[in-house]
């Protein structure tokens, strides 16, 4: 079935949080290099990906772009569609409270039914229409009244590296896609928590997409985080005048590093299923954050045995060996008697890991950085 | 003790024998690049420490050096003084017999009481002074009538991989120097045998270094491969002439492919320790034939788990990781949870093995030469 009936009919604005700071997948990514400006897997770099996806529910030109200044220059370069001055560099890091709340307040002033939603710039979708249609369902439930809409991933594993959503009642299917309402919003649980979270079959996995009108979210700050309204209402007016990098400056950074999951989501839930508003649809598009090596690997073999050659112009000669990644732009790979390996290699640098340790790479990003001081390598 | 006095005495001429193929340090050593013209460790290349190490018993210009035709050029370019036309590059590859043997029969219508010494060009010494104290003592044996001496190096694990020399009675030192008649030469034995060999005391492994006047060397090919005799007459009477190139090239192909050690001493010795007058002189000067990335990490690093990082201008983060080799010029080389590993790149290949398996990487080579056919990388 196709939700195209319905498209287009509130006006939808995409608001795509690219401030990360690209240690995971180091040492391709830099703070100047983050994940999301890579080209990891498909055509284009993450965010273009992420743009490409949402283009038949939004024009380029009404997406908004929050990253930081590192950054910035080069996601304006590789969104030619996207207006530059919707591409906004942090003046600091502030978790994504402020920056999917800013927005809001933006176009709060003007077009308050507007849909906002937040989308990460470096996960992989797997099944584009399938996204379409749930986000265009998701749109029209945003619009009505003070409805929020979070998008629940099927978790295929007791995974702990992720936040969990704990759905409750059924409610009537909007443009056929299932709809749950939100009991609460679990973080980041143990092993054993995770377990009984997949065996319990009402959780699904926080892929961090969430929408809502432009007054819900700003109301919602107001409500759950009020020092932070004003900073914010105050910034908004500044937009489009000749103080705006200044007030911006001066005032962002004063509000509270906080993500909008705890600083909405969670107390906002708190009121219960029933009057919280909270609504979950199920994210089933083959969704990966693509959170590490091992999971590139897992995106571009044919199964854990298969050894990944990545790279532009690289060619593999493989003895006895299996389940390896490997990126080594115009080289001859050859690989003699290994397993499981991660081996990277840039211009300036050569990672060699494990897919299992792989997730621990920051590790290395971190100990270049505070006790080695190469700064050059971040 | 110093074997200072004794040198010089007899002429002597190094005859260095350095056609190898250049397949056990792939990627590094291709074909025109071979191990014995790479720097692997300390300062210059392989065949240059061997020339340099030779220097207190030989002048440059005395020495011969026996290579191919892909590595001629760049030998010739990094010993600049050996005489350019003391290098020969074989026109076919026959083994060590006719490398060996034609300086021999070069040198023997002039200076037949010349001795020679035949050495590999790509092995290492970590005791240079005590190297050339052995050496001298040996050309004084092998100055006397129709001595041939050898160097058997003091196993210290029973070794698969190299020749034996199991020696027989021991006789009065020469300049201090102990020295043993030959019974047998054996070839690589398997395990079982290996262990007894190093359990019965008297076997050495065969280093491929030998001494013998250059009569004495050219009437045991005469006497041992009758065949091969005339064509290398016929070649040495020809050197200095414009026709040498021609007859070289017609007639050393037709030589029998045979090493030296199978077509002169297992022969000879077949007479008998009393009358082979074969003798053996212990090499015990820190003897290592760095057959594969692992012996190069094994005589780099301290001990087999450090994690040895090679290149010009290379770094080295490390977390949770050790015994690992690695070659990457101009990088920092991030290691995180990985053991035992080898990773060796150039600028246009990256060999991922194990120092286990790095002994097998001539099959990475074989395969890229037969099955793919990527001469470029050979």
């Amino acid at each position: 079935m196709s939700a195209g009936n319905d498209l287009a009919q509130p006006k939808f604005v995409p608001v795509i949080l690219a401030g990360g700071s690209g240690t995971r997948f180091w040492p391709r990514s830099r703070r100047a290099r983050a994940k999301q400006v890579l080209t990891l897997q498909g055509e284009g770099s993450m965010i273009q990906q992420t743009v490409d996806r949402l283009a038949p529910l939004a024009a380029d030109e009404h997406c908004w772009v929050i990253t930081n200044h590192w950054l910035r220059e080069l996601i304006v370069d590789q969104l030619p569609g996207v207006l530059a001055k919707h591409v906004l560099a942090e003046p600091a890091a502030r978790n994504t409270a402020p920056a999917c709340a800013l927005p809001a307040f933006l176009l709060e002033k003007t077009e308050p039914d507007t849909v906002i939603g937040i989308f990460p710039s470096d996960h992989i979708v797997g099944k584009n229409e399938r996204f379409v249609e749930v986000l265009a369902a998701g749109i029209k439930l945003a619009s009505e009244g003070e409805n929020i809409v979070v998008l629940g991933v099927p978790p295929t594993r007791p995974e702990t590296g992720y936040g969990y959503i704990e759905q409750g009642a059924e409610l009537e299917p909007v443009n056929g896609i299932a709809v749950r309402r939100v009991k609460r919003f679990r973080e980041k649980p143990d092993k054993h928590t995770a377990e009984r979270f997949l065996a319990a079959g009402n959780f699904a996995w926080n892929g961090g997409i969430f929408l809502w009108s432009a007054r819900t979210l700003a109301n919602a700050i107001r409500e759950h985080v009020p020092d932070m309204a004003p900073l914010l209402e105050k910034i908004a007016a500044a937009h489009g005048t000749p103080e705006f990098e200044e007030v911006f400056a001066a005032l962002y950074p004063q509000c509270e590093n906080i993500s909008v999951d705890y600083a909405v989501l969670e107390r906002r839930s708190v009121k219960g299923e029933a009057r919280s508003g909270i609504y979950c649809l199920p994210a089933d598009f083959a969704w990966n954050d693509l959170g590490s090596w091992a999971s590139l690997h897992e995106q571009l073999g044919d199964d854990e045995r298969s050894n990944v050659v990545d790279g532009e112009n690289s060619e593999l000669v493989a003895i006895q060996s299996h389940g390896n990644y490997v990126h080594a732009p115009g080289k001859m790979v050859a690989l003699l008697g290994v397993q499981g390996l991660v081996v990277v290699e840039t211009a300036d640098a050569l990672l060699i890991t494990t897919l299992e340790r792989s997730q621990d790479v920051s590790k290395i990003v971190h100990t270049l950085h505070r006790e080695m001081g190469k700064e050059e390598l971040i």
